[in-house]
């Protein structure tokens, strides 16, 4: 194992508000940050560098790659080919592996079955036909989602009933889906975890999520599970995290039903639900996952405070001015320059409590 | 009172470790920072904009005012000239009265004496001849420092005997100065407080500093002092940055003695002895300041852990693993190039405890 020297360049592939936190969290342990981004890159604010170029730009990629010491990605959608130029020249953290997983539905489903894990109950739609079939074993209600490229309720669409099997299947565009069955749950949870580059694993606390239209609105951690249950959850995260070999911050979304917990997704990065750790540990998720790659030892991952963290959304950011004057809440906005319908414009970190 | 819109851009005259804080704080409320520098700047790594010349550069100087929307500074001996420039163009953030106050050392001290506050004897040293009066009149030991530009201990000798005279004013190389007479206090302390554009002033806890070669070790809170004294110093600094009509984060600087509290001096910006609240409190000193010269409400200043910080100097970077392997150490890197022998590396924040 060897630690990344002072002054080395990790290179971001993503620049939106995750590598805009990794950067700052980078630099706090001396490195500079190169973030490679097609489009808008409020992460560049607080980066040393930006490459501004589209992912298929493969000049732009090798140079992006020539300037920096290791690689890693705040989004999970980075075309395979972009992926390929940039491990020929440097190493990739966390590897293909985790991405090619969690970058397909049906894979991710078929590796948590394969390692035991529950998930909800799915099946391969590829057709029409095939996803009459699926509806008629799973039931309704149920939702087909893409394969690929799935991101905060788009490309889902929800059947409560089998007559809706042409038009969900048209909404597909052709494109591979999933459908998943219908899963009774009392709440959603998820845990952050870590897999440093020698091998050892942390996880943080699990946080209760709660979304609004299909976008996270608010993680509390700590979550009010039975400590049984915070301990599976933490187990079955740190068996991802080995059975990928992976080395990074991981967020594993599940279920808690009656018959214990099940895994929703996984996202090979740091995660909207782990936002709570900038207020509530020493070691946040952003340092984490840079601490990981960069081969240092992780943090421990304890947490000194209850805090519950609320996405800013919209027209959110019109209650800024009350948030900013009221006690025990920490600001963190993304510097993006339009506010849009859905479009996470930043959080805030309501700390509830100090616990020693 | 205007707030600075979001997305506008501060710029700040430095570029060391102090504005790289500023600059990652400011971009967590929305920000974009341009930093001015002509040297090294460490905080171009997490900043918009870097313009790297001379104070003395006026072209450039312009050019820079024009790109932002408002001044404020990391460091508190930028030329007169520079700062005209600067003035004509953008508001400056603290305002001209606290550098010309904190510049000079006899200004600062005439300043809080006039303002009622205790500082130590001191008299005014143009010459080898007023020296040899203010060494009979103050006796020894003492300390002779220049009226301007010093920094950690820098262009100030110690006499400890009235035949040291002629020495001591060679070395002045003519500089007009000061001789601070010898005061017995049990430690020092420093006040951290800020006062926002609408006039509110809000102090964080008093912490002990120790220093070692000149330069500050640790700064522990909470200072080891009665709460009286914890009110007197809040009170006096509150004295201060209203005289001033201060906007942004100060220092000040405090000797403990069996009369009350002395100051010793200040600084009008984000100081060393501040850096605790990162991992201390919701609003840190960096954020702190930015809000105060954009013109939103102030943090409460409650801390929610005792801590201690520590300074990295020169060769302390080789404790770097250790540090990071130890839990409840927060590291604080400045991403310096070269490492040398007195030079501020990075700080930790060891939480001795979390408080409710």
């Amino acid at each position: 194992m060897t630690t990344l020297p002072p002054g080395s360049t990790i290179g971001i592939l993503g620049g939106g508000q995750l590598g805009r936190m990794l950067s700052v969290a980078a630099a706090r342990l001396g490195y500079r940050c190169h973030i490679f981004e097609p489009g808008a890159a409020p992460a560049a604010d607080v980066a040393a560098q930006l490459t501004q170029a589209p992912y298929e730009d493969s000049a732009a990629l090798e140079a992006f790659a020539k300037s920096v010491d290791v690689v890693t990605f705040e989004f999970e959608n980075v075309p395979a080919e972009a992926l390929d130029r940039i491990e020929a020249l440097r190493p990739l953290r966390p590897n293909r592996r985790a991405l090619a997983v969690s970058q397909d539905r049906l894979t991710e489903k078929e590796f948590l079955s394969g390692l035991g894990l529950r998930t909800a109950p799915y099946a391969n739609v590829e057709s029409a036909a095939d996803l009459a079939a699926a509806v008629q074993s799973l039931g309704c209600p149920a939702i087909l989602k893409t394969r690929r490229l799935g991101y905060d309720g788009k490309g889902q669409v929800r059947l409560t009933d089998p007559a809706q099997v042409p038009d969900a299947w048209a909404a597909m565009k052709d494109a591979p889906a999933v459908l998943e069955g219908f899963v009774g749950f009392s709440m959603e949870i998820s845990v952050i975890a870590a897999r440093g580059l020698s091998g050892e694993v942390a996880c943080y606390d699990p946080g209760q999520n709660v979304h609004e239209a299909g976008i996270l609105r608010t993680t509390t951690v700590p979550a009010p599970i039975p400590a049984a249950l915070r301990a599976d959850a933490v187990l079955l995260a740190g068996r991802i995290l080995n059975a990928l070999d992976y080395v990074g911050v991981l967020g594993v979304e599940l279920f808690v039903t009656q018959g214990g917990l099940l895994v929703n997704e996984i996202a090979p990065r740091v995660h909207n639900s782990g936002h709570w750790t900038q207020n509530g540990c020493t070691v946040d998720q952003f340092e984490q996952h840079i601490r990981a790659i960069a081969g240092w030892p992780l943090g421990d991952g304890s947490r000194h405070a209850d805090v519950t963290m609320e996405n800013l959304i919209g027209t959110d950011m019109t209650r800024v001015p009350d948030l900013a004057a009221t006690p025990g809440i920490a600001l963190h906005l993304y510097g993006k320059a339009d506010v849009r319908e859905g479009r996470k414009m930043g959080h805030v970190n309501r700390i509830t409590s100090a616990t020693a």
